[in-house]
């Protein structure tokens, strides 16, 4: 099982966002649906092998983890709205700090990036971690910030965790998971 | 300068689509517009030397193709619906056989896949292809199709074509256009 989270610093933790206007209203709610769907689409199918989590900081709190599980999602489809309204739904279920299943395959509580790291390996996806192409193996659980730095709080709590580059050009979150999901299919593959 | 062409096999040529519902009332628009978006951005700025064609097959018909340069394109946001409404602008336009900008950066005329295949020598990126990691040198123009394969008659037109492979897994053609811009920064970089 492959995992990715994504940190939303300031994406809406309620569903008072319209679908219409993600990147305003929901925070930059639509790069964390970008990512969701890099993390989940082949062509014509899902990856069932892989999770992703997106932790979301913003008003009017607390924190939230929404997380979708490649292996039970139903009714995503491809375009950036498609997973924001699963979010939504999500976002107005009340929940406590257990994962509560929202809509099939993806689920919903409260608390953000602490609790994550207690439950997954990590590393950090980030311009000057280590070439993912020379390292020898590859962990499965990756972290990656949303248009904005790591806080100082995050990066004290991140510490320790072993940072990896997928390229020289400073890409968007959904495009460095694409890039990484294409290194772990062609070593999975034998590709090289 | 690196050029995309997407081919949408059902993408409407007018303006009569709705920003809330690309993927049906535009004909898979949705699709379109992330291929723009992999193509032009990077992190906080633009990938100012590539151009991304999409090529409009749906109805009513003629065939259009919108042309975005990164060099001069403005306005252009990464969420699914700012290259739509760019698209949407340039539809309502009355143009001709030679292209007229619409908006800064954006350009629209009519006519489709064979009229831009006198202009580029495009190869076609796809699952039957030469790895692109295994060439020794890669072209500057990747042509791509949407979710439907090339008709028969497009392979007629595309059968000189090199034909290269992004990876093992068979990708969403926004994915397999960054994975092969992660391969032509690498080189660039002297990082592969």
């Amino acid at each position: 099982m492959t995992h990715f989270a994504i940190v939303g610093h300031t994406a809406r933790t309620d569903g008072a966002f319209s679908l219409n206007d993600l990147p305003s209203s929901g925070g930059r709610m639509d790069i964390l649906c970008r990512c969701v769907n890099a993390s989940l689409f082949l062509s014509h199918t899902l990856r069932r092998d892989v999770e992703c989590s997106v932790v979301l900081l913003g008003p009017p709190g607390p924190q939230k983890t929404v997380k979708f599980s490649g292996d039970s999602v139903r009714s995503l489809n491809p375009d950036e709205r498609s997973p924001a309204a699963l979010v939504k739904k999500a976002l107005v279920l009340p929940c406590g700090s257990e994962f509560r299943e929202s809509s099939a395959g993806v689920f919903v509580r409260k608390g953000g990036l602490a609790r994550l790291l207690q439950e997954h390996a990590f590393c950090v996806l980030e311009e000057q971690g280590r070439d993912i192409r020379k390292a020898e193996t590859l962990p499965d659980a990756f972290l990656l910030s949303d248009h904005m730095n790591f806080s100082a709080d995050e990066e004290a709590l991140l510490s320790d965790c072993p940072k990896f580059s997928v390229g020289p050009a400073v890409l968007h979150a959904e495009a460095a998971i694409t890039v990484l999901l294409n290194e772990l299919d062609r070593r999975a593959a034998g590709w090289s």
